[in-house]
């Protein structure tokens, strides 16, 4: 089956080769982008969908969100609007509430965000654990992530759980032992929160080393809560993605821009905790490469919206327009060291969105109103 | 025809004497509300809407907003965001695009925003003129206005327009003379932008003086760029609302506070032109009444979403969730002094929306994200 999408005002390819096209026409074969180029030239297709002069966009690849959780902690949020600090410790709260939830549950609510998010135009999402902290849990939290991504993420080194308090490094053992050989079959990728509070540099390396003896591809939170180790520890060990980045040195920002680990923004969180934004354009400015992420999890960034960050990169971080989209399709695709994601171009996956608007200027330009017409993923109509 | 709405999980009325309810219900018999209490005495109804443990709420009022215009500014947009600072300048550009557009594109263009504004659950909108700024354009905008919503208001005082320049005081004689003749017999309200480059104070009172006596309610445009004598105008004259309030000295606070003048703020504004936010704290703690609005309009804030407007009001000015809630909703009301919207109280307007969330808090806890999921607007669901 073939389709092609016509009338589209302006197209937003992501593309460094091609950039923005207007009066241009999309070709989709299966699953695949078939076909780019002027609408006047357009080849005929099995069915056609009109874009009525909108703007086309690749869909958002959303390179870091934490679905797989039970509860809410709305009341936190509202408590840390009032005045109380983020700190992180509410990761515990989760952790009880998810381990007592069935599979079912679980997997009901992972599937709810993910469809919010896909009608928000995100075609692709990455999904990590960390709200198990145990061996079983952590095992089938990533395996229910492994239902609805390709792009899975063992986080069991998140916090420590309180039954480890004290005992932290035996923690980090069980993490890079018992509980990295029950996660294998459905982690792609193994990450660690490297913040004071959580874990420093010495255990981080010891999880992303053993992690990526078994295979996994290495991607870290890092710099998040104030300054540390963890920007330079992802660009050394080779990891795909170093993420939030709001703290950084000199030293940092040279070690992402002459590196392939992408900078991964999450204006989400510091919006929702009321926290100092990354400086996005120092990043770029440098020649890092910059993703755009949602961070969507129950306590710090409870938002799935990709136009809500890219509003937030736009307003708040400095970015323009073209840049937040491009970190947020593109940027999140080299986030996961995808090629065939998060552009237009033949040959990449079928994924598209159409706005309700003329430019990709919108998106920035209309904070907060749903802009998402249309979405195409994997070539079907969604 | 009635309608019961069981299984409301919070019942967020906006009503000072009944606050939020749980495990309750709302009956509505054809556009009002009929009966409020605990779900498990509920009346009968001729038909029933389970919300399946969600929040309710009263439909947001958005109390100031610009939709009739024709075209859009995303370039300006896009260089404010590079840099370029705010002046309102750019009125002027939308002014050429409205008188040139006809009424059909007028009517589209402001149908198409009433819509998304309604589906995000804004169920009263403010429509203001000002962007014809002659006396044919003026009168259709405000009759073109009226077409869609009873709180129609009149401003010709929007900014001089050029074949005005240096006749300042000419052009407030014909607003308050031919124009607002044109216009009384759909305008409910006459509006004024008293700022540095707009209209001073002596011309805000002559303009809103000459309304008042054919009958209008007076708001005002007050404080917005600077500090200036808008607010202390507004309260002395009686005006409903004094809106924007960024600039305010310790009288501005204490006029408001000791009147019934409510403070609209516009937090969508200072978000889409990088500006500093009203201190809605000091308002709230003196005793002001203080609304939400989107101040939609496609130069300074191009949003439609009071959610999105209730998110920033906890974010950037430090309302609580259930402060933004009252202010997008009663708040909205009070500014146009209406006391039928804007709460869930029997013998108020039917207007509620069903929240994808357990609790009011939602709308700040997960910015960005659409969580209206029904809208009932005079009792018809949408």
């Amino acid at each position: 089956m073939s389709l092609v999408v016509t009338g589209i005002g302006e197209l937003f390819t992501s593309d460094p080769q091609t950039g923005i096209l207007h009066d241009a026409a999309v070709v989709v074969e299966g699953d695949r982008i078939a076909w780019v180029g002027p609408s006047s030239r357009a080849p005929a297709a099995d069915s056609r969908l009109d874009a009525e002069g909108a703007a086309v966009l690749p869909g958002f690849v959303d390179s870091h969100a934490h679905l797989v959780f039970a509860g809410d902690r709305a009341a936190e949020f509202g408590a840390r609007m009032a005045g109380e600090p983020y700190t992180g410790g509410g990761i515990r709260t989760t952790m009880a509430a998810t381990r007592a939830a069935s599979d079912e549950e679980l997997r009901r609510n992972a599937r709810r965000l993910v469809g919010e998010a896909l009608r928000q135009g995100t075609t692709t999402i990455e999904i990590k654990s960390g709200y198990g902290l145990n061996v079983p849990d952590e095992a089938r939290s990533v395996r229910l992530a492994a239902e609805l991504t390709a792009e899975t993420t063992f986080l069991g080194a998140h916090v420590v759980p309180a039954d480890y308090a004290g005992r932290a490094d035996d923690y980090v053992d069980l993490v890079r032992g018992e509980m990295l050989e029950a996660v294998v079959p459905w982690a792609k990728w193994v990450d660690v929160f490297c913040e004071r509070g959580a874990f420093d540099g010495d255990q981080a390396r010891a999880i992303l080393t053993a992690g990526a003896e078994r295979g996994l591809g290495l991607r870290l939170h890092a710099n998040q809560l104030g300054p540390g180790p963890g920007v330079r520890l992802a660009v050394e060990l080779g990891a795909a993605s170093a993420d939030h980045c709001t703290h950084l040195d000199d030293a940092d920002v040279a070690a992402l821009a002459g590196s392939d680990t992408v900078a991964t923004l999450l204006p989400g969180a510091e919006f929702s905790t009321r926290s100092p934004y990354p400086d996005a354009r120092r990043l770029l400015d440098a020649g890092a490469t910059v993703a755009l992420a949602t961070d969507c999890n129950p306590g710090s960034s409870y938002t799935s919206s990709m136009p809500f960050c890219v509003a937030l990169a736009v307003r708040e971080m400095r970015m323009t327009p073209a840049e937040a989209v491009v970190a947020a399709t593109a940027g999140g695709a080299a986030a996961l060291r995808r090629t065939d994601l998060g552009v237009i171009r033949p040959g990449a996956r079928a994924d598209l969105i159409v706005l309700d608007a003329p430019s990709h200027l919108h998106l920035a330009y209309r904070p907060g109103v749903p802009l998402i017409r249309t979405v195409l993923h994997d070539g079907v109509l969604q």
